[in-house]
């Protein structure tokens, strides 16, 4: 069971800053990822080549990212049965609400599941969820998190009455 | 395994036109489901049952549809570590486009996997993909669909060159 | 009557900013409050307690801020009666139209009183205004508070004819 | 304690039909109102007088009505340091939007409590909780209607199954 | 025939920046102006008297200038039959698109004269154009204008063509 | 003085259903109008014709409709002195909500005066309006229009407290 | 000279009620046309195989109609240097808003020349202008038809002045 | 067969950083292009002279470049059987969405062919692609040119593994 776990593609390198948020939450789930920049309008055929190969390779889930009319989602969900897991991408002047139409708005029989606006790290974690379903350990690991996510809001609460501790001084 | 594979949240019964085709294209697939309708806002102690108990119970992912406000899908998946899909539904003045905002822009940490507004077939089809990645019959259901889907756009084609002959006749 | 008048609850602490606004209003007014950053997702039992036991702790109403998929408000509103204030703010791609739907567009039996995006100084007054209902002294120090925005626009005034004087030299 | 609760203004009679569901609401509450059309624009001093005098005629809270620019509510609120909860009505080109944006986003100083587009119910629901802050009638009867909201969506849920069952049969 | 000519009503001092090319025009024009900052929601009382009283004072048309839920245009036009220019600003989280729905789509029977968001130059230039409509010293500068429009563009061109020398050199 | 006063060209004579709110509104005052289906499009040189003639020939404005990329509003603004008003038509995908940015957001130097989407009636009492600046016998008739709009508020009132009464009975 | 001259390539064969004017368009020119219903998702081979076979095959343009995310006529581009022609079609909750976006808004390098919403007559007669830029004779065709638009437009405003003259007697 | 190939028109000498990538796309592919500064609304006249002349000057195609109300592709439409290919600049307060808009939603009869917001660079590809229509040499380039995108994707991959080595070590 040594085989890659998610398969990331991404429109452009320069959508990695965004992306790194989806690489670290992965490596926190201890789940493999292999990344790609391959555009489905400059380089169709390396597209249709990683979707439609991703199913044997052992991949159980795709993750791509992309903006303006973010077609990639969408193309690479056409060559393969994997559940693809869709990020627009803030760019250029309707600032993602183009690539979020692009994303979401796929016809019957093709779907792809979007996340939010420049959402990497809700990408990472429904692939994480979607292994979590026939992996124990893995699911363990998002119902820890899940008490981190309450750990964190108890921190940042905590921080706020300071805040207002010191407004009322 | 005679488990129930996925669990169906409705925000309302009004929506059930709509998710007609989501029961259809599990049913289609052999793929066991259980629905209920179950508000965020009017029954939010039962949305939390629902969600909190979805793992042990076996399901493998929680499909839910809701239009407005629609907090339903993010309401479900904070109590829960399922991949959760969430279906915005066309009602009110704005045509869903609410629904579409309240259901895709999760904020970091619970993710929602949102298709296209009144998408019901594809969220079955999104379920089907993550119960495929760990069962090869599923798996191979999903990619005899892909030719049927294949095989109907071939059929439209004959459909449309005839309307073509005709019109040129 | 020495209990405490309001209950603000903010999605993340990173909405501090835009609700110092809202501490202030309600200071000015000698109205109390009891802030906490609690989110609708991360820890969705705390918001469940925090509005299921406003109406016996108290409050008159509840102040409740959120970005993005910005379910904090509604889910507040199913745990109580007391009348929810909700404060769309601006983050992410869209700018808190996202927010706004999310906030504004609550089904038929669950009302949540939305106001402006980043509008947490009205939050504030909303809330100054229903306690005013039932509270004379409050309702004059309003009256008092709508005389003053009368002279700070004569002010503003003041200070234009200066600057169109100075423009005309 | 005789006197009338809620003031409603409606921009035109032809928004009757939405603020049916308004009056019954209220009704339903044994809660008092009082009911005009009147015109930001086409009747201003009627609006600056409603306005002006309602505190002192011993209403609790303004419900106004209006689509298209919908300056009614903001109007109103100028006038009256009672809480004013805005409806913005469906109607023309852009089905609402522009009546949501002319409601919600007033200025700093001003608040206006905007519910939904069309959503009259709910405004006549934030009426009643304006008026159970103070009013422990009022506030016993949100509670039952919170019951009853429950048992709608049991029985939705039930008409649910039957409807599942015969599909399955 | 010494009367001022034109009315301009801000709802806020902090659009002087924007609203300094309104003066200008007005200048370059010799048309005389009076400006006010007034606001719908916060000095009701001088909102009315500036437009009740405006026609009987002299003026041939207002100007007015608010952003957010910009009422102030419309507030205006409800209490006088002379000509209402509105401008929406750009400010806070929409850019203006909320004050352009709150300006451009008044009801029927009160009519403003909307400009593009931030079109202050043209709000003048629309002022100048009524005031032209009885005045041919007006009218004939209006013309001159528009030649000088046309200059300015032969100049545009010609830095053009200088550049596109420089980048083939 | 018996020149025709207010100049009229449509797109399409698709758009004369709107219109004709436009036409009854300038018969109503009195006022005399000469239409045009003339497209910017289709026969540019008679929009270009009529809009340069317009001055010369008295008109005091021009009203033009269009829907789509309604580019006619601004092109006739490009070719004459007279205040150009624009009326925004409902059609086609988008509901006007293109022909609207393509009217209102003109360029600084080329106003034109935007009302509501299908806001024909309103066009017409600009036009009015602007020859009621320097014509005292329109001028009368727009106040007593004024008066008008009072009484059929009034009336619409009492058709609602009938309706009232009978809910009530 | 026998080769076919325009690819028609639509999405579903329910986009044909909207083609038949692209249809009618190339016939009343005389240009050939093949088309086929293809989708970029359920086809996706197909859609890759005709556009890479289209140069060879002697074609001059494509045109590609699509719904929703509409990617087919990006996905087209992806493979010919040949010029795409996007016509992105209304459909669904967002009225051909999200496959204006997914057309339009195409990455550097390959680019889709995008039409109006449901724009099919447009879209044959950019084709054919692109046909004309190397073939005389169906310039001179495009100068005649433009002669025809001026005609229709003559006609249009003949039956308009009827109706103005019908209504005056 | 020394004439120049593409006519550029910008609506503004401000547009030109944009513009920029057209120019060097040309530039790239050997295609000659002549530009000019020249308004629809400012410099009316000269834009009908420039489409008019165009055909008969020997271009290929032109390519229009507006912002906010950008009528100017529409406008040299109107005179031209060229093809006219339309770029919405990003300005103002909509970023360029009311540019697109009155760009693309051309009514039938008068097609212009819009690209992306500030797609410059596209802008320049569909020119070149329709020039290669009929135009071997250009047509080869065009082929040469989609494999360079191919490489320069293979390039980012490979500084996209040096990055994800980087954070792995």
């Amino acid at each position: 069971m040594s085989r890659t776990q998610v398969l990331i593609v991404m429109g452009s390198d320069s959508d990695y800053p965004v992306m790194e948020a989806c690489f670290k939450m992965l490596k926190k789930f201890g789940v493999t990822y292999e990344a790609h920049v391959c555009s489905a309008h400059r380089s169709p055929e390396k597209a249709a080549d990683l979707a439609s190969s991703a199913k044997d390779r052992g991949f159980s889930a795709i993750i791509a990212a992309a903006g303006l009319a973010a077609h990639l989602p969408g193309v690479l969900a056409a060559f393969t049965v994997l559940p693809v897991i869709g990020i627009p991408c803030k760019s250029g002047a309707l600032s993602g609400a183009d690539a979020l139409h692009s994303i979401v708005q796929m016809p019957a029989g093709v779907p792809v599941a979007c996340v939010a606006i420049d959402g990497a790290a809700n990408a990472a974690l429904l692939a994480i969820q979607i292994i979590g379903t026939a992996n124990d350990a893995v699911s363990e690991k998002l119902i820890q998190y899940k008490h981190e996510l309450k750990m964190s809001v108890h921190l940042r609460n905590e921080r706020l009455q300071e805040k207002l501790n010191n407004m009322t001084e």
